[in-house]
């Protein structure tokens, strides 16, 4: 793990005011990592950085056990919230949800964190606002769109949309308290101006990067502009490879045109294919 | 792990002539597991059972270095195929499901497993035809219909059926090899005579069963069903919870009608909800 | 693990004006503990007490893959310093013992441990010397005795003791530093004067607590100790278990005799054995 | 783990008439092996080799939980018996000691392993007759000498020598069973004779070839030596480094003078520094 580039981008974050970070989530290829890597690295961001910011752990898992242990050894060593994921893959019961979530919440505070789209299992309204009742809930990542954090807002629950290219409309009309954002890793200066006061043109503005970003899935794209702009080394782990040569160079045009918003980014360069090294093994 | 109630469950298998058993997929919970229990589940099962069926290890994972270690170790341990799914919940490229299956692939002989309800994400047709000129292909497990099942033995691939309650017409009639079966793991004589010969009335007395064991994610039901028949302990791993009594009424009720196919099998028993242990912390 | 016990405890440390803890040492059972525990309680540690003594991680191991490993990790989660012991169990030659501590000490500060009694083999003192050199060397907990101590402060080579009973003096007369001491779990403040300055007196009169907290290999009567002090419930991970009912009778009559200097200490109980939960499995 | 070669080697064991193999012992560097690693490579052997020779999994750790879980988990995969350490490094009492011994023998057959020079503790010969009533007690391997051996011996106790130099003596004068040895991997036909008949004259003409093995902690002698025979590739994990030149080349020297016995070996070859690798990273 590269804790020098790490360091260097949160610092870019802080600066920007980003409120807090989600360490390990997908994004940050939390399901890539063994445990003692991820807790180590919460660790480490509460260390540097939690007086700046607030440091939230996916310490989820579709194992209740495992996340029972990540969560009480992320709030051991500090983190202020964890972002819990439904049991993806696994998926369970109503009755299950209900059981794991109380599980992981009696652990410290979370989010609830609704992605169907990876974890082939929505999360109900009603398992959502029976769990809003437990004293360690604050609330839920939501993916599946503004009508949802219309209404989970109208119930009072605090909602992050999940998804950047609503994320601007979520706050500012569907009642959002922000977004937890994958772009905000490229230009955080730019979201934290979106999130603070409702700005359509410069909403407008980003759906086209917004749309790179997400024309595979997250984290290839962002992990490829972040090596692109010299900011992390060109080193995928798999199953993550780089975006296609074609797509790098729609990317480095797109990046280009926000170089001034791109904290610590001297050159964008489309690298080659031979500049990217893959890692499938220990 | 009780392995007890394990072996006995295996024998049954066996003695009905089933020809191979899936080691820690998730109807056996592999993601509830750590990996050294995986494998030695693995390495028990050869040892024990390896001269009577074929053992398959779920060695993937959605992190590429975790499953080609576990792949390896599987395939060091005796097992001889792997199941290999692609990676759910962080999903990847086109590009990055080819990257991921050759490098499991290169392990020993893989069948691909499509299940896009529990993964986020599918395995598209022309990926699979790419991977199926591996000298380590061997088929397909496939859970989206038998249209897709029908196009693949088309092309000379393999097919097992993930879908219990297609299973029948896959094998007769779409030209699937056979099926990779939850119900099985209750009535396997019976499921061994839907794949040797067609027989649709058999088919047909078993929708309801099989409707059962699909009324919440498996393995909640099976497990259910499991216990109630004395076969297992009742002790649940979450997220996974027992079905609620109501619908353990029903399955009684279901699981008495085809009692002389349950092997091993003395007495069925609604449970009480206060019978069954759950576990969510180690 | 109990932190809210082990918050207190190092609360009574930091009080009683201890310069520096060793986490995971053997005394804290940090043989006993997983990776993650591990680096968990060093991160945990550093968080809460970092700006009030030193932190330092025995991050070391007889596998030099898990000590770099480790080390790294202990370092990443802010620790300030790390314990290297020598290879114990499997033990090395002189050419394996440079290239293992040459490999954790690349990682950041350390102290070697010194504790034939314990490994097996002792470092000799021309490898101490040797890596002496290394930028990150910091000195010697040393186990072997006074003179050694002694020779290494003529080389200018900062020590610890790691025996209690001979502390005193190898501090006042021999060339130490200080010490790295077991009994300090129990009296900090008494240690703490026996450190700063010379007081032959003190020190005699602690020798009798000492001789009882070394009368089994230690942390068997300081985890006693702290049991019957009401500091830690009854608790033993095997292979540690409880001093006899004699040797408690015994310690209890030793430990009311420095009552006054025994933080957080309300009353001194004589344990019954049922009192006692021993714990061998997972 | 290169399991070509191991399983090359394994087979000669087998062929030379070897009885038996210790998995993972210091010789073979389980310390060194994270635990799944372990446990392949017992189901690894069994599998291969289980109807051919005794498979004795050494499961056991300091720690008694991970040595139970290992032991558990050896038995699962189908070795044999294990070969149970007391905890070193960490040390215990001895009611600790028959605590420790006991929970671990409770999961299956165990043979102790009586080594102070590693463990920095004799395990006292009344824990041995106190343990010898156990159900699943085999007997010890000791490597304190002849003497205790033959005291053993008049107990009833089966004894294994663990001195490669003595073991002639052990079996034929003093009442062992045989040797667990490290010299056995090189000429194993010569061992086998040497424990199946008395051959004084034999014993003394590999006298020197046992100094040479042991001129340095083991396994670094016999690791040198196999990759000097291009039985394993020159890889060392550390803490372990090869032997010096002027070693390696008196090595040279003696297993020229056993080429004959050495099954599988062309040339034995005086490598260079230059030609081992060392690795001290994941």
């Amino acid at each position: 793990m590269d804790l020098r580039a790490y360091d260097r981008i949160v610092e870019q974050q802080v600066a920007a005011g980003v409120d807090g970070l989600i360490i390990g989530g997908t994004t940050g290829e939390g399901q890539l990592m063994s445990w003692d890597e991820h807790i180590m690295l919460i660790a480490h961001t509460v260390n540097h950085f939690g007086r700046d910011l607030l440091v939230i752990g996916n310490t989820g898992s579709n194992a209740t056990r495992e996340a029972v242990r990540a969560t009480e050894q992320g709030f051991a060593v500090g983190m202020h919230a964890a972002l819990q994921i439904n049991p993806y893959y696994g998926k369970t019961s109503r009755s299950g949800l209900l059981n794991h979530f109380r599980a992981v919440l009696d652990e410290g505070p979370g989010i609830l964190y609704n992605v169907p789209g990876r974890t082939g299992q929505d999360i109900p309204d009603d398992v959502v606002l029976e769990l809003a009742s437990h004293a360690n809930f604050l609330g839920v990542k939501e993916c599946t769109g503004n009508q949802r954090i219309q209404a989970y807002a109208a119930h009072g629950i605090s909602c992050w949309s999940g998804n950047d290219d609503e994320a601007h409309a979520a706050r500012h009309v569907f009642g959002a308290q922000g977004v937890i954002s994958v772009t905000s890793n490229i230009v955080p200066s730019l979201y934290v101006r979106l999130m603070r006061q409702q700005n359509d043109e410069l909403a407008d503005s980003l759906q086209e990067l917004i749309a790179w970003l997400f024309c595979e899935p997250n984290p290839i794209p962002v992990n490829t502009a972040l090596a692109m702009c010299g900011l992390i080394r060109p080193v995928f782990r798999l199953p993550y490879v780089p975006l296609s040569l074609q797509q790098r160079e729609l990317g480095a045009k797109l990046l280009r045109a926000v170089a001034a918003d791109l904290p610590g980014v001297s050159d964008i360069k489309v690298l080659a294919d031979s500049d990217f090294k893959l890692v499938s093994r220990y």
